[in-house]
């Protein structure tokens, strides 16, 4: 079992082909190269043997491909991006970053590693599945959207829209990446998210701090006294009723964890740190994958040029944003933030709020039986026990998933931390494009004994 | 005694001749009319009577002039300064800046307030007293600098060089405003200043909020840590030291300013602000001219421009100044400052500190007999007793001319609140040019039997 030399070759002939259009949906100049990209992953899918079809939305449009084998089998309903990061700056390149060339074991091109790459992997699997028994041993649904570096914004309507269409059993995502090289591992947890501005008024104008200075109020200082009453020593947030929603670690999540490689030392000189923070009481995987966050993403307010200017500022901003866990409802989270925020903003000051974004948390059960059909197929590609770990940021399609079409997601990730996604010369191994492949073979082929 | 109405025009004409020179020092298109205006200066005082000379800076020249009567006599020392500040917005002026006009008894012109008309008094009045006893009642001497609203960047220079032609008994200074309008004040303290920024680094470069949250110090957390700790709530600086040389509010002051008007509700509604904080227990007057202060001028870190981005901040920066009283010294309280920040910077965080500025706060003793002799001149042009006043800004001369020249400085403000100084449309009431020059001739000869 498992794919040949040959095979392996021609498949990756086909992800460079998919990999030369410039689809990058941040930028309007790409237009032409996304629908391009779009027919051509219509014309791939109907080739390995989906019925494809192109959907146009407000924005770029989303592929989808289904092969219903029989109705009564399970259905996997499989999410990808055709998408991909702007390439700047492009002098950092080693080659251009849509001529997809292999260097090293790599192969290295904008995209190939997010998320072109791991959907491909599944893609070639039902092609090969096909190719050896016939048909496939599960009905598959396919969704490649074209906006997902830009916050996805038309797929909800999509899902919505098209519910009856998607039904499924089980998703499948590979858009998050491996523990370690070598080491397979199945996300079980992604994180949501609230975003805040927050703007707050002391005065009318800036005042000369020597003819005013010690009577009337400071913005900078009204703001400094409200975020510092947000966490305590021990960095647990203190916002009232906060954690009432989060679900527990269990000892058996807490035990997986431990096991987990994670080297203190190496992760503080990777990111140029004197120490870790955080709650205390939590493994800093817990603290990144299972517990919640909050964080001031930027502040300004008062004289930020050259020199000096001895203003008392009028007004001062933030940013921050919390980072949810399962079970927080970020409307709940908007609301108890909202009222801590009134409650503690100093006497003499004025705030505005405004929100940004809200995205929900996701947990998926180890347990599941896709999830145990994922195990499976990770073990045989890479003839290691896969690992449960979590995932500290975001993917709202997860809890889109189960909110509109009442699915899990299994998030098999299959490309590592440090193939550069959003950066110059992103890039995915040869070799684990290959496990990639057999993998998806293997949960296929496992998910109808299992589900 | 006094001056009359047709010497009053006359004087009043030789003003506007003045004001016509555009001597804005901060902007070089303008040294062309600098240098016009210290000659004009120089001429204007040769005519009065003075010894009148130039001095080259690297900057914009003093002018000074004396008339010793005799080394017998008290010598006062008058500074002011020919320099204005930019005219911008010109659109906002209701005629041009450089063209003085008479408007309800206001004469309408860039720098007639800050600080020619104020200065103008002093030499006025000593062509008046000349005019009328032939010579004056002791020597004066005169020095009228073009860079104050730059800094005074080349003063201290020319103080130094200068020390033995400008020895006097004592300095007079008009550059500060009336408490009230028809209510004459003298000014007794004036406060320093130490301007610093912070820079607090706790990472080498933004992080993912998701992928690294919960475990990675945030700049800007640490920023707010370290500011948060400076003051407790009730307005005290917390830096060990700090009030350590700051002299007493004695009864008498104390006194003097519950007597001075304040309306707490009109000085709010002109500010925009809903109530007045600061150190308890001290009245609003005595907060701003009395009692040191720490503000935070500017603030800047992490995500600044429109929307979202969810970083981890690794930089975060602050400007804050502090407003020093007598007898704090700006080095002494640097040291206490920079200790205290290195000592209360959160654990994990690296900060540099640059400093920007330091200026000596002063006091005057109200008994001293040359504010005596102001207060005399004060009180025969206005009809009405002067009071104390203190001012919460700083003049760094004033201190200068302690250090270097071993004198002590009356502060005779001879404008208002509202003049409009670094405004548009500055304006100073013909009243008060007039009543000016009378409290100058009063001082002048009032001085003579007082020191």
């Amino acid at each position: 079992m498992w794919i040949t030399d040959s095979q392996f070759d021609t498949y990756l002939e086909d992800l460079k082909s998919w990999l030369r259009f410039a689809s990058v949906s941040a930028d309007s100049a790409y237009k032409p190269a996304l629908n391009e990209c779009a027919v051509f992953t219509r014309d791939y899918l109907e080739k390995v043997g989906f019925r494809a079809s192109i959907h146009e939305t407000p924005g770029h449009p989303v592929v989808y491909g289904e092969r219903i084998v029989n109705p009564s089998l399970p259905t996997v309903l499989v999410y990808g991006h055709y998408d991909v990061q702007p390439p700047d700056p492009l002098d950092l390149w080693v080659s251009p970053p849509f001529d997809p060339q292999i260097r090293d074991g790599q192969l290295i091109a904008r995209g190939v590693s997010d998320d072109k790459g791991q959907v491909f992997c599944h893609i070639a699997a039902v092609d090969w599945v096909i190719r050896r028994d016939g048909d496939l041993p599960v009905n598959v649904k396919l969704i490649i959207e074209g906006e997902e570096e830009i916050g996805s914004p038309n797929l909800v309507r999509f899902l919505t829209d098209n519910r009856d269409m998607l039904a499924a059993d089980v998703a499948l995502v590979s858009d998050t990446p491996m523990i370690a090289k070598d080491r397979p591992s199945l996300c079980t947890s992604l994180r949501g998210l609230v975003y805040f501005e927050l703007k707050i008024r002391t005065l009318g104008s800036d005042l000369h701090s020597g003819q005013h200075g010690g009577t009337v109020p400071n913005a900078i200082a009204a703001l400094v006294e409200l975020l510092s009453r947000m966490k305590d020593a021990n960095g647990r947030i203190q916002i009232p009723g906060f954690y009432d929603a989060v679900l527990p670690i269990s000892d058996t999540m807490h035990k997986g964890i431990l096991e987990l490689p994670f080297n203190e030392s190496e992760y503080l000189r990777s990111i140029g740190a004197a120490e870790l923070v955080g709650e205390s009481g939590f493994h800093p995987y817990e603290r990144r994958w299972l517990r919640p966050t909050l964080d001031v993403n930027g502040i300004w307010g008062g004289y930020t040029g050259e020199g000096s200017k001895t203003v008392i500022p009028s007004v001062a901003h933030a940013k921050l944003s919390m980072r949810l866990v399962a079970n927080q409802d970020p409307d709940d989270i908007t609301d108890k933030f909202c009222s801590f925020v009134r409650t503690h903003t100093p006497y003499g000051a004025t705030v505005e709020i405004e929100k940004f974004s809200g995205a929900f948390p996701a947990r998926v059960d180890g347990a599941h039986p896709a999830v145990q059909a994922a195990m499976y197929g990770l073990y045989q590609a890479f003839g290691v026990e896969p690992v449960f770990q979590g995932e500290g940021g975001t993917i709202p399609v997860v809890a889109d998933f189960k909110r509109i079409l009442g699915i899990d997601t299994v998030l098999m990730g299959l490309n590592l931390p440090d193939d550069g996604i959003h950066a110059p010369n992103e890039r995915m191994s040869l070799a684990n494009i290959r496990r990639g492949i057999n993998a998806s073979i293997g949960f296929l082929t496992k998910l109808n004994q299992t589900v």
